[in-house]
């Protein structure tokens, strides 16, 4: 791992890490804060944020305002690129398909499926390698994130039950089926195999998942003068956990749009959810 | 004025403005923070923040974090563009002069007396326009900046008595006179009327002002791993103020950098030291 640059913040680290990807196939780009309080002999909880559409690695971290409650709490935040990145990497024409827009999904079409592996690369190998690198604790690993981001913060939390202990989202793309830019880059990594399509979409995992009413609350929080709404769907997603039996605290928000200035408003309560839960 | 984009944001409201100025002759741009505790029958305190070089009206709004202070405190907040724009307008050649680089001063030389007024545009254009168009009380009214805008923020505050009731920095350029950075951008802007240089030194200023212990305190922050600090001279400010029994709080911060991860990290604490003095 290469340190790309590094930066003291609320008595922690946030530090800028550039490594070769197995499963990208690309050097792939990612951020990690630790707070000072972090040991080896005192490990902290760990949450990964996934950006959303044309974001990169530093999005959250210069414009979110995460870090002041992550320190007071004791939480680490790895925050990755969305996408592969290279010349070598094929990218779409439209900024909804290829490079920024991975859709945290491994494609399986060409000529997609060499380096668009964001599924497999955010859950076996940044997860494996925030523990072995940092003095975090996978036990206690959350995970949240924002528009496409938080349609892969909520897909990859219910795919995978217990290996993430707590999921939140910022108006999340909430049914990727119903979503027509994510339909749009899953005809391209996925082709017509509509499997995949429904086997990637946060609601209907949800109603798959089935009763369940002990499972932690989900926290979503959504703007409602956010332009990007027809895409989200976040009532379909209230619906199916009603029928689950899944605590949601959805908050809906009047004036707040879908940026950054939405989401530094309301990150203070998505930080103390997941301390609460880990 | 224009208004070119607006965006709730910890319950306030942030605006990106555009407007003619009379001062710089050239459109300017700035942004306005307005909680909503804010109405004409209950007018809020004011704070202008002065950027560094090569920063626009909009590094302060999206990575400082100020607005949750600002909010919870009921204070508003302007961050103007660090110098005019446009074609029109000339420009350096090495991002130190000209575009991005107006110093907060009137320049009085050719090409750059035109257009670049920027003591006149903030402690009278901008000045009078806040209080015209926001639901502010100008009476109290604060200043602070960060490295060039830190210059800006002590010099324009020390020049104008009374004015601006309370004052603050991070990473100044405390004596212009001796920042190489400074000393080439007052060239360019004054040729070589020195007494006009002097003039414009937040340390020589101070010292000018001579004693007045009554005066309210002026809070500093500055990293000490920060690599322009050989261009902001804390120490020099720090004995004039001893001189002139002006109370300083000059914080020095082991590992902090010149950025907004160090801004981040204590804004709040600058938010507090005006809306006390305010």
């Amino acid at each position: 791992m290469k340190i790309r640059s590094e930066h003291q913040c609320f008595d922690g680290t946030l530090t800028y890490y550039a490594h070769e990807s197995h499963f990208n196939q690309c050097e792939m780009r990612f951020s990690a804060f630790i707070p000072h309080s972090a040991t080896t002999a005192n490990k902290v909880p760990v949450l990964t944020y996934l950006s959303g559409l044309t974001c990169t690695e530093e999005n959250f971290t210069v414009k979110a305002g995460a870090y002041r409650m992550a320190s007071a709490l004791k939480l680490a935040i790895i925050a990755p690129d969305t996408s592969p990145r290279g010349e070598d990497v094929p990218d779409g024409v439209d900024g909804n398909v290829g490079k920024g827009a991975g859709f945290y999904v491994d494609a399986i079409e060409a000529p997609w499926n060499k380096h668009y592996h964001m599924y497999s690369y955010i859950t076996e190998e940044l997860y494996t390698l925030t523990a072995q690198h940092f003095p975090v604790d996978n036990n206690r690993h959350g995970i949240f994130g924002h528009s496409m981001g938080g349609h892969g913060a909520l897909m990859i939390y219910l795919k995978n039950p217990g290996k993430y202990k707590s999921v939140s989202a910022f108006a999340p793309i909430c049914s990727a089926t119903k979503s027509p830019t994510a339909q749009n880059a899953f005809r391209a990594y996925f082709g017509n195999n509509q499997a995949l399509f429904e086997a990637h979409d946060a609601t209907l995992l949800m109603l798959a998942l089935g009763e369940g009413r002990n499972r932690p609350e989900i926290l979503i929080d959504q703007g409602l003068a956010d332009t990007f709404l027809p895409n989200l769907s976040p009532d379909l997603f209230r619906q199916a956990c009603a029928k689950a039996g899944q605590k949601l605290r959805l908050r809906e928000h009047p004036g707040y749009d879908h940026g950054y200035f939405f989401i530094q408003s309301f990150i203070d309560d998505h930080i103390k959810h997941h301390a609460k839960l880990l």
